[in-house]
């Protein structure tokens, strides 16, 4: 069991990754700007978990302290300013960051230009001590806060530099899909990710559907 | 049987694509700077095509010329300058982009940074009168150019801004993968799926595989 910390534990992609965590037999921490919000998450998140797993509220920053492994799940707006305030609560621990840097204007969404970098690398540089992993872009929060026992049609594409962090986080992407994540690269690879949300939306809006990525040819079957 | 040339018919790419075109039924003119390189091209294939398609070889302006749908492969160095040439004779048509800006370095591929734009996007600028479309951007040369009857554990991510010309290549995505491509949206969106190739490249490198992309939960099913 590990303590998993949501920072943004109170937006729908937080909660639902905080869900599956806890549902997976983990202690999740969601957090918020304030204790309380975050503590009405976790309520009523709470009835739907059976097993071992837990999840409880906690401001961001006692969030932060609390886990060994934090998950960032905020707007992109205001990123940045949050995790440089955070350096000392994530110095040393594994910081997966699952932002996606999207616009949305009347042609539909697409992604920010940030230049030759990412939401990841950006928080890499905020958190030099942290170990930035990028991870659980593109799954629905729709389908997270499902019932759905597995969201095994989908692939969890990891990226990151350093080598046991992302270990780490390829096997907690079974705990969401059923099967490990996949290594995707180093974290740069974060800029191409991130945005792909927005062909995954636009998708979405085309078909009326919950579209998701899944990796063909690494088996030569199905997958 | 449309006829469909192929600029940069004979890189591993225009080959694959041009030899599941004309699998398909169509009449395929590859093109190459010199007709030379072209004709041998089309002559490697044509062994391999039975039923009512073709292939020949053409040198790039007079492929351009004879087709109606004329997709780009060629390298991104170079992409520009070479449609700039073919003005005249891409004028009205429908241009299929599948070009990938990438680099490569000692940590691997990554997707060059254009800023707010994309090789579909410039093609598209420097060609105002043609209707361009991205696609088939994440086929493997070495799948397109198996004996594989179709590769149907792939989707083919279609964008563009003219509803015909979109709705034609998404048509002609199912002689390759067996379905229709994905509407993924306007053509701007091409920023983000020809840097996914380098995401894939990254995945076959780490796997060695030939990893493709599949969009999750279009039917609720495999897919």
């Amino acid at each position: 069991m590990d303590t998993i910390a949501i920072i943004g534990g109170t937006g729908p992609q937080g909660k639902g990754l905080g869900y599956r965590f806890a549902r997976g037999g983990h202690r999740v921490v969601l957090g918020s700007r304030t204790k309380e919000r975050a503590e009405a998450a976790a309520e009523e998140l709470r009835p739907r978990i059976s097993g071992s797993g837990s999840v409880e509220g906690a401001d961001n920053a006692e969030a932060a302290e609390i886990a060994d492994l934090v998950v960032v799940a905020v707007p992109y707006d205001g990123h940045d300013a949050l995790l440089a305030e955070l350096g000392d609560q994530l110095a040393g621990k594994i910081v997966v960051n699952c932002v996606n840097p999207l616009g949305f204007d009347k042609a539909g969404p697409y992604g920010l230009d940030l230049g030759p970098t990412s939401a990841a690398e950006k928080a890499q540089a905020l958190l030099p001590e942290a170990h930035v992993v990028g991870a659980f872009h593109h799954l629905s929060a729709v389908s997270l806060l499902s019932e759905a026992d597995v969201l095994d049609h989908e692939d969890v594409l990891v990226c990151g530099d350093d080598v046991a962090a992302k270990a780490r986080v390829l096997e907690l992407a079974a705990t969401i899909t059923g099967k490990p994540g996949i290594d995707a690269g180093p974290l740069r690879l974060a800029r191409h990710l991130e945005p792909l949300t927005a062909v995954l939306i636009s998708i979405n809006k085309r078909y009326r559907v919950r579209s998701g990525i899944a990796i063909s040819g690494l088996t030569g079957g199905q997958r």
